[in-house]
């Protein structure tokens, strides 16, 4: 099953994503909902990030090639944790599939890409076992997790680094029923594949995320938790098209402006 | 004026607190609000943490005395920010006063208060200049960002050293029109003096701080900034009871538990 979001004559409304058509429906997936008799061809509509999660958590480094490739871009042996890192990234900070990736007037470049799989809660987790934890997923979804290089790396925390206004572009929708092991992940940069990865390759896998994450802090229904990306890409600049596919998801699409 | 938020036969409210009674509103009065004819003493109703944002940033190191005292117990020279440097925290760990703060039960001890002056803001705030920041500014409550040290420092993200299920204590209200610079702070462990310390000495005033988080990232209503501690406090264990205490605000007040 595939939910979007989106925004039709100024109302925003949830949806079910079928044959190019999206179906409305009231209420929330997440909690209770009924399907209309009102549907609409895809391209008519202006899809939005498909939830507004009440906490974005990012993993920590969880594939071995980004962990060797940004050490290698410092000149230091590659850091591997020991134990799942989980990070924020400002919720504010969300856009859509086929919105703008502004570049802020005082940032000196280095605006980088990376693709990321999400993960949608969708039942309460507390100290939730590895086995069940698969049974608190909605559905999967795509991120793209811009980063600057320099100020995440001379900044104490990653708020310039990670969190400007529409850098967590996250869509284009939810895709219920996938095995989590099986996604291959591709970024591509104005058509150019940078990376193409399977999320088989992930240090710890979804469900030591989801279980390690609600040993301490509960995760509740419309928690997105971004599990991580593979390899160190290049640099973006205004003009430029970002795309990051995955298999049985679809495409994010986004597009760098300067902030003019 | 005092605003709270409050439960009451089920039931959660924002009210207006004036001489013990507290007045319920219907809406929001970060938008449309009503004050209606019910009023309640406040010993009556359950109070909440007075605000659910949707963005809990907390400003790092913003007392000299705080990067000194810390440093110390590191056996290294203190490293003062050379700029603001905003976190997070999650929103899923806010509890408001009178709450039980949760030691888990793996945790080995070194779970310390951080009394906070916190920041509610009331208007979308985007590259606002320093003149104009607090015109932003909704109120002000106390948050205590509770800390267990051994994690924050093995841990690369402050996950579990600052962000487990009930270690965001805030409240007991929200108090308006207040200068944030004539604010004195005071921590009390077991009714015992920990800090006493004024919001004057902040590294980085109120203005600032949300000067230059907007250049960056746009805040909205409902948003709250902690602008950071003094002093580096002690131990609490289960039985304790901890206070933080600023003048022309209130008392948050939270007692620790352990999991069991």
């Amino acid at each position: 099953m595939i939910w979007c979001r989106y925004q039709l004559d100024g109302k925003t409304s949830f949806g079910i994503v079928e044959d190019g058509r999206v179906t409305e429906v009231w209420g929330n997936p997440l909690e209770d909902y009924a399907v209309t008799n009102h549907s609409h061809a895809l391209a008519d509509v202006k899809l939005l990030a498909p939830i507004k999660p009440p906490m974005l958590y990012a993993a920590g480094p969880n594939y071995r090639g980004h962990v060797e490739g940004m050490a290698a871009r410092r000149g230091a042996p590659p850091s591997y944790p020991d134990r799942p890192s989980p990070n924020y990234r400002s919720v504010h900070a969300i856009i859509g599939t086929e919105e703008n990736i502004v570049v802020p007037d005082d940032c000196s470049g280095a605006v980088q890409p990376e693709g990321q799989l999400a993960v949608v809660i969708g039942k309460t987790a507390r100290k939730v076992p590895v086995s069940e934890a698969l049974d608190h997923v909605f559905g999967y979804t795509i991120g793209n997790d811009i980063s600057q290089r320099p100020w995440q790396q001379a900044d104490r925390t990653m708020f310039r680094g990670k969190n400007c206004d529409t850098w967590k572009p996250m869509g284009p929708w939810i895709v219920t029923d996938q095995d989590p092991k099986g996604f291959r992940i591709i970024v591509r940069h104005n058509g150019e594949v940078w990376e193409d990865f399977s999320s088989a390759d992930q240090i710890w896998d979804t469900e030591t995320w989801i279980h390690e994450l609600s040993n301490y802090a509960t995760l509740y229904p419309g928690d997105v938790l971004w599990m991580g990306t593979e390899g160190a890409d290049g640099d973006m600049v205004p003009g430029d098209t970002i795309e990051v596919e995955i298999s049985g998801i679809g495409t994010l699409r986004n597009y760098v402006v300067a902030e003019g």
